[in-house]
């Protein structure tokens, strides 16, 4: 058996969980975000930030921290004040559906209105797992340089947002915004776009609203 | 058949192939060098200016450039200078030694000192594939943060030498150089660190120093 053939079975496998999950968080109006970035984009930073600011906004969530070891985001977030499970995935590169399906059997999906996956960081194969999710978004950061859309269209393509972080350090990098923006649109011309930066805050008001109106829709479908 | 049982799998045919790659290489006394880092660390960078001092060093090479999609990477060598394959991994996220067996196919070893890999952006999966190549260089950037060693230590493990690249960015970010070490030796006591910036040349006569001295050695046992 080739190893597309094996990965393949491996992702109708996970596709069956997902969907299951899906129909559970979709009766329950609880809307579950995926968050996708590179190593390091600045995840936890921003969960750290947006979290008690969604709290305000009445929401009630829960963060399901995925890293390979370790448990220093689950910590972090923790100290927030956030409702957060850590999922280790080992050597594994990604959370699979099963890996949620085993976090949320530990959370009270009816009482949540948003359950947030903060997906192990890698731009590959996190994004060709569904794990029940009604959206990624796709977590961009300055550091990495303008290209990155097209090198790994893949999330790009599955996420209707692009959040791009730290751009604080636009001006100290050959990072190239429009560039960057006409890669992201040439992948995807119907994705929303935020410019980000969690350090001075610049954008967090607007992913805000973007978060807080999404949670509103799937409520509003679910009654 | 479980997910483990069939990586396990996947990764044993890999190690075969890698096997032989290596021993074609070892007759040659050609070094193959496989830089491993998070998307956007500045490995092509790094490659733009360190490969054409290898060149004056008197060093043949050849890069074996390792993408998802695009060829921007291999043009950017091109330009550079220098002798490149682009190998696309389509949406694998890693190279693996049967990529590298039909890639070195085009290569005439016996007349190249050096191969480099650069491997696909991310942390977790191509640490795990063998290409059979003599050592995995761990490429670290500032950017991501200082903990990357303890959340992906695989890679740490298996690298003698870490790069931590973009230092010029250092007092913009909450990068913690110390800590960022202390996380490195706790997974590898013996790993060399070099301190560096593409950017800047920082670090950039160690790197070569480093690389052109285990160059030396594989040609002396080869002989």
């Amino acid at each position: 058996m080739g190893y597309k053939v094996i990965k393949e079975k491996v992702l109708r496998a996970n596709a069956d969980t997902a969907k299951l999950i899906k129909e559970r968080l979709d009766s329950a109006g609880t809307l579950m975000i995926n968050i996708i970035s590179s190593p390091g984009a600045g995840k936890t930073a921003f969960l750290e930030k947006i979290g008690p600011r969604l709290k305000e906004a009445g929401i009630t969530l829960t963060i399901l921290a995925g890293d390979c070891f370790t448990c220093r985001d689950a910590e972090r977030l923790d100290k927030a004040g956030l409702e957060v499970i850590q999922i280790n995935t080992g050597n594994a590169c990604h959370i699979d559906a099963s890996l949620i399906d085993k976090a949320i059997s530990q959370v009270d999906i009816e009482k949540n209105d948003l359950i947030i996956v903060e997906n192990v960081g890698n731009l590959v194969c996190p994004a060709e797992f569904e794990l029940g999710e009604d959206m990624k978004i796709a977590f961009l950061n300055v550091a990495e340089g303008s290209d990155k859309a097209i090198k790994y269209p893949l999330l790009i393509k599955e996420s209707p947002l692009a959040l791009i972080n730290k751009v604080d350090l636009t001006q100290m990098s050959d990072f190239d915004m429009a560039f960057c923006k006409e890669c992201i649109r040439q992948v995807n011309r119907n994705i929303d776009i935020i410019e980000m930066s969690v350090k001075t805050g610049q954008g967090l008001d607007e992913a805000l609203n973007w978060l807080v109106d999404k949670v509103k829709i799937k409520k509003e479908k679910a009654s």
